[in-house]
């Protein structure tokens, strides 16, 4: 793993936090995504070479939401860059870690990502990511 | 704010918690430190141009030990670094920040610190830290 790619935080209202996180950082986001496969609006403001992604959801069946009913609003994961996603997914399950995507998918900003449980990472959720081509 | 200089994560035991990051990471903590003011054990392992900090409690009356029972294992807290902690407060303040430090203090990792409250924050306890000369 090469730098905290990301940490991403759920919110309940994205326009509210993106003002918040403005006033925090002293800057607007660069980009703010929709992805339906999600269920959620995004929205990113960069970090030195790290990114917040702010995380709304767009309906109730989304990950996003039942985190928000369970959990509140709060830090949802933290993502790490690698480099070659399918090796590192491979190392870590011979690791003991558990996966929860086996292959990587298409997620937000450009990357191919796949997610670590929580019950084998200490209550954290993991997302690995690697820029796509 | 410069970048995310850490992320912090409660842990309940140590020990098991550094095993586990170090298989993640693929390389061991470059520290570890107790902190007897804040009632905790930390390790520090380096990650990019940020860490992730691992933190049990030593005390039952701790912070950590308190975010333990009622929310268990999991991102405790993001810190940003800044250049000027105290002009930095005084902005937040002024923006309509809740501090629960009004002035820094002495933190791990040689570092001035100061926390805002994550009712203001949308559920995240925000770190500033500054290094100490």
């Amino acid at each position: 793993m090469e730098k905290i790619e990301h940490i991403g935080i759920a919110v309940k209202n994205l326009d509210e936090a993106n003002a918040l996180y403005e006033k925090l950082f002293g800057i607007p986001p660069y980009k703010t995504e929709r992805v339906d496969s999600e269920g959620v609006n995004t929205s990113f403001f960069k970090m030195g070479a790290s990114k917040i992604e702010l995380l709304e959801a767009t309906n109730k069946d989304s990950a996003i939401a039942k985190f928000l009913e369970k959990r509140g609003e709060g830090v949802h994961h933290i993502a790490y860059a690698v480099t070659d996603i399918k090796a590192e997914l491979k190392r870590l399950k011979a690791e003991g870690f558990e996966l929860i995507n086996e292959e990587p998918k298409a997620g937000a900003d450009d990357k191919w990502v796949a997610f670590l449980h929580p019950k084998s990472t200490k209550g954290v959720l993991i997302e690995l990511c690697q820029d796509r081509e």
